[in-house]
């Protein structure tokens, strides 16, 4: 059809086709499966729908949209360049996928304003949208009042049938139908094709009645290609059913309008080429050069500015008004989105001496969060059904239901992976949340890609990891972490702490704290057993990652390093080697991350190069120490599984004892 | 009720409760919710339907059980001790979590013979359960002949609501589901409560609505606690349906019979004390000390050592039969089961000169892959859908599908943690097969905790990861791994191999295949982009893990450290210090694990103390590095996340040029 017979909302609905075709037939790269197929959706939702403000991307109060299947990307890109955000101009769009562009290969939101999460990795950005919509949920809950709304928005997601296939995605929905999150709105783009081809390959679920078995609304668009009213219409009805969440399924073609590619895989991540493209240019009727778009169409599409400002001004008079009203709340809320801590906010917690009774780092961690619960009301999170393990119940603050969102302990079930992304989408909500996440430490596994991509889209989610080496006991080797530590140490941008005693483990939550307002993200590992505290442990030195708790006087001959409840070997063994004589320094080190990130004279100071006899000991793999005991230093680790039995048997068959310690110091020392 | 009124089937249930408590009580650790509360469905299993040889823990055409519920384990040590294994005496049952036991604190294939597989993180006993079904119905479909029928057995699985919440469980069901694997029979110990107390609190979904949408047929059995024929029937109509997997929920009550601590959280991982022990005594009537168990019992639960003896004879005469009638596919058969390679299959693997092409790592694994299919029948796996980018198909074998069981590309759709759990599944079935699975290198994020669990559980599982730099370009940091390599290397007992050119590509599957064989995992990592055919590689040299490429006469002044792609940087670079009168070598280290393992002098001679200028090059994180470069070396590595842009621009942007590798080699040389 030619352009002068196609209607307005066609001509924008190819103009978002065109945008990708283009821009990823320029870079030879990307996916213009999905934006050619779900265009139509797209467009309803940002033109008929959602609120936000172009110009503003960060106002509070908008609609989040999630593109779960981040491939897209060039979809959403369209849609930001269209309806006038500044961080997407048709110079960006030009640079699809080009290095130091702000429109890369999946979506960044630390790249591009408009953009909320990280998405890609299919599957999370299902449970980031359900984070989020619980984050609009607690703060309404918190904050509105019967005369005053403040925080009232929707969330909608955009996921495909790879995001249907991943365990992740099934249960952040199991866990969004359980509290009955009446704002989130998926929209699932069933268009039949994944990378090897159908799905009748490997996918022939009803996934429609799994959702209704998760407890949503579940509603079907038969002709997502052409059917705008059928869209708007699911999305009324979506919007108006408040007590549930609600999944859409739009059948779609893939790849819409191209006349050899449509339908098939070879359209999802791969450009069009030239002839295919100059066909579905003929098919779709679209007389354009490439990243041409008509001003009609401009016209019309970037009247989301001028609709974006006056949603921004009628909050801030309803913002005005409820200030008036509720002075209190409203200096609470604004301290909220402003990221700031409260004054004061870290003398709440507590400090230790060594006639102070030993204890697991895991109960230590549980007066942390406590104490900091009662000043940080932006503190919400839970476990992933190990609450009473990981002690990580902020106690008198309720559990978050359904209709009771304004609560702050949220059971996550045996769903570590979600619990990440939930983590994750709640923390960039934007609002302040602090939001933490815990299970054992070797349970990371199930959740790595969500604890990875909380450091790299700068979510300051908190991991609360309890159960942190073989001291984990007669659970056995399925339960006991070894390569753990080292595998999340490797994690670029994530700070690892394993602290040795309470001081520690307030120096930990120190950082985790003033690290998740600076939008970045620490995962704290914890003791299940007893350990002691230790003389020279402060919540300063914590800060700077390793530091001296035992010195001898002049250079010390061999320098034993310790984290965790192993510190305490080592403190042991220096004073036994200093009785016989030996000039000893004890360094601990509950995180190298921070280490590392120190200069080289404090470095120097904790580890100087010269002392080249050093020992470091901690239960787990050795895998990563040698960058500080050097070449002429050693390790006492564990380099293979655990085994079933009692903790402390585990500790000392695998030969994390005193005795130990020292055969191996005086073995450096020759 | 008095032992004198119970029947000699309530007998054995309490027996098996008994065993649970009392052992616990011993140890005061483990989970006696499950075994209580399960026992009569377990009862009903192996004492009415499953087929198994207690003298002979492996006889091949056994039925499979798999306790998804691993905490529960000590239901199945009962099992085991009652039905006669030797496995489990009453005295290792009294060693339950101890040091040195073969009752470990959850189930152990490689501990206790009659464990098929390793569970307890939780959904991976149902994945797994799956990949024993469909070695089923594969071996079935190849072996199997109209008049003669040596493989044909079903698979149990019990799990439980924490399973249920695990989104493996969901991506392992829906595949099953899909593949109708009608010989699959999961029973749910459906009993409300997980550790966080009432599943109210986070798990609402209705299960078996779900397992409907997955093409399961679903049964429900009402009071598991008592009504045994009602479990009978269930598992009767399940085994009847032939062309669908079955799932019967059984609900039940934890910890059933402990009058104050039956239906709590409480019950379900922690000892019951002295005073509920006793009650619990009273309240089931149970007049026996801890640890004895009726004659009437042990004389009925042991005719299961008779009947396990008549099964495997007859299925001998079965196998006689079948010998006769066809004694290629029964050689080929017994070759199976022997776990033993055929003559000669390495020698399909191919060579290469300077001369030859450059390629992409990924190409060559496509060709070792498909030699490999041809003379390795057992070869069997797929991509979780990207077949096409990680090259995995094996051209001519067709797909595994309903019906089409014999086939051996698996499509394992977007699902890389169930993919992970089934080839475990697949490779613990103890029939020879060589299950592969694949993903890009950053996925394995996805399924870390089935790698894992590969590794420990001794499970020949070969993970093929292709895309494995930064060199994946455009898709960006989320797509890119940097920390993945030094993550998989710390997993004890998992041995990383990343090939640098078309000769190590042989190398390394001739160590993934023969370490299959040898029960233990490989995880094989391929670049996207070309790589050279370098001088002095070769497949020999692979199994060494680390071998100079090239050396320089006397001692070098400078070792470079390449692996993958960057090894042809370090040749490059070596060449050029070479010019300007360098002493140089240059040394491949395609796998740490491998190099880690072989003996000191070997270690010397690629790696000499006295050369301490090393300078380790490798598209990666540093981390784990320092081990092999020493104090005064130094690395080419990334240690932050990457960007998208054209592979080749992120590793120009990124240093990873011969420019650069000489510039900090220059540096080291001072």
């Amino acid at each position: 059809m030619a352009v002068a017979t196609q209607s307005l909302e066609e001509l924008c609905i190819n103009s978002i086709r065109f945008l990708a075709v283009d821009a990823i037939e320029k870079s030879k790269s990307g996916h213009p499966g999905l934006p050619m197929g779900a265009a139509p959706m797209a467009f309803v939702l940002w033109d008929r729908f959602m609120r936000y403000n172009p110009k503003n991307p960060k106002w509070f109060n908008r609609d989040r949209f999630v593109l779960s299947a981040g491939h897209g990307c060039m979809l959403q890109y369209a849609m930001l360049y269209l309806t006038g955000y500044d961080s997407v101009t048709i110079e960006d769009i030009k640079q699809f996928r080009q290095w130091g562009s702000r429109t890369p290969g999946h979506p960044e939101n630390f790249e591009t304003p408009g953009v909320e999460v990280t998405t890609g990795p299919l599957g999370q950005g299902i449970a980031n949208a359900v984070g989020l919509a619980m984050a609009e949920a607690h703060l309404a809950a918190k904050f509105n009042k019967p005369d005053a709304k403040i925080v009232d928005h929707y969330t909608y997601v955009l996921l495909g049938d790879g995001c249907n296939m991943e365990g992740i995605s099934g249960e952040a929905a199991s866990l969004a139908g359980h509290y009955g999150l009446g704002k989130l709105i998926a929209l699932y783009d069933d268009n039949h094709i994944s990378i090897d081809g159908s799905t009748n390959v490997a996918f022939t679920e009803d996934v429609s009645k799994r959702f209704e078995a998760y407890g949503w609304h579940v509603l079907h668009v038969k002709d997502g290609n052409t059917d705008l009213d059928a869209i708007s219409k699911a999305v009324e009805v979506a919007k108006a059913i408040t007590d549930k969440p609600t999944m859409i399924k739009v059948t779609t073609t893939i790849g819409y309008g191209s006349p050899n590619k449509q339908n098939t895989a070879g359209i999802h991540g791969a450009a069009l080429g030239v002839d295919e493209t100059a066909l579905t240019r003929k098919n779709l009727g679209w007389e354009y050069a490439p990243f041409e778009i008509p001003s009609d169409v401009l016209n019309h599409t970037r009247k989301a500015v001028e609709r974006g400002a006056d949603y921004e001004s009628d909050w801030n008079k309803a913002l005005a008004d409820y200030k008036a009203k509720y002075p209190a709340e409203a200096a609470e809320f604004e301290r909220f989105i402003s990221g700031k801590l409260p004054e004061g906010w870290d003398k709440v917690l507590p400090t230790y001496t060594t006639e102070d009774k030993a204890l697991p780092t895991r109960k230590h961690s549980e007066t942390c969060l406590n104490k900091l619960a009662a000043v940080l009301p932006e503190l919400i999170g839970g476990s992933a059904d190990l609450t009473h393990s990981n002690l990580t119940e902020i106690k008198g603050f309720g559990d978050f239901q359904k209709g009771q969102y304004q609560n702050r302990n949220i059971h996550f079930g045996v769903r570590e992976h979600a619990m990440g992304a939930i983590c994750n989408g709640m923390a960039l909500h934007g609002s302040g949340l602090i939001p933490y996440g815990a299970t054992f430490l070797i349970f990371t596994d199930y959740m790595r890609a969500a604890i990875r991509l909380a450091a790299l889209s700068q979510a300051g989610s908190i991991w609360v990891m309890t159960h942190d080496s073989i001291g984990q006991g007669e659970d056995g080797p399925t339960h006991q972490p070894i390569e753990t530590l080292a595998s999340l140490r490797a994690i670029p941008d994530l700070t690892v702490i394993r602290p040795a005693d309470g001081n520690e483990c307030s120096g930990a939550y120190t950082v985790a704290i003033e690290k998740s307002k600076a939008q970045a993200s620490t995962l704290l590992a914890f003791t299940r057993q007893n350990v002691p505290n230790l003389v020279g442990t402060s919540i300063e030195a914590v800060k700077k990652g390793a530091y001296t708790v035992v010195d001898c006087a002049g250079t010390p001959e061999l320098i034993l390093i310790g984290t965790g409840s192993e510190l305490s070997l080592c403190v042991s063994a220096g004073e036994k080697l200093t009785a016989q004589g030996k000039k000893v320094r004890v360094v601990s080190m509950p995180s190298i991350d921070l280490f590392d990130a120190q200069d080289a004279a404090y470095k120097e100071s904790v580890l100087p190069k010269a002392v080249t006899k050093r020992l470091s000991v901690e239960a787990a793999s050795s895998f990563g120490w040698h960058k500080y005991v050097g070449s002429e230093g050693d390790t006492v680790s564990i380099d293979h599984f655990g085994a079933s039995a009692p903790g402390g048997i585990c500790m000392e068959k695998f030969g994390f004892t005193v005795d130990n310690v020292l055969a191996k110091a005086i073995g450096l020392l020759g």
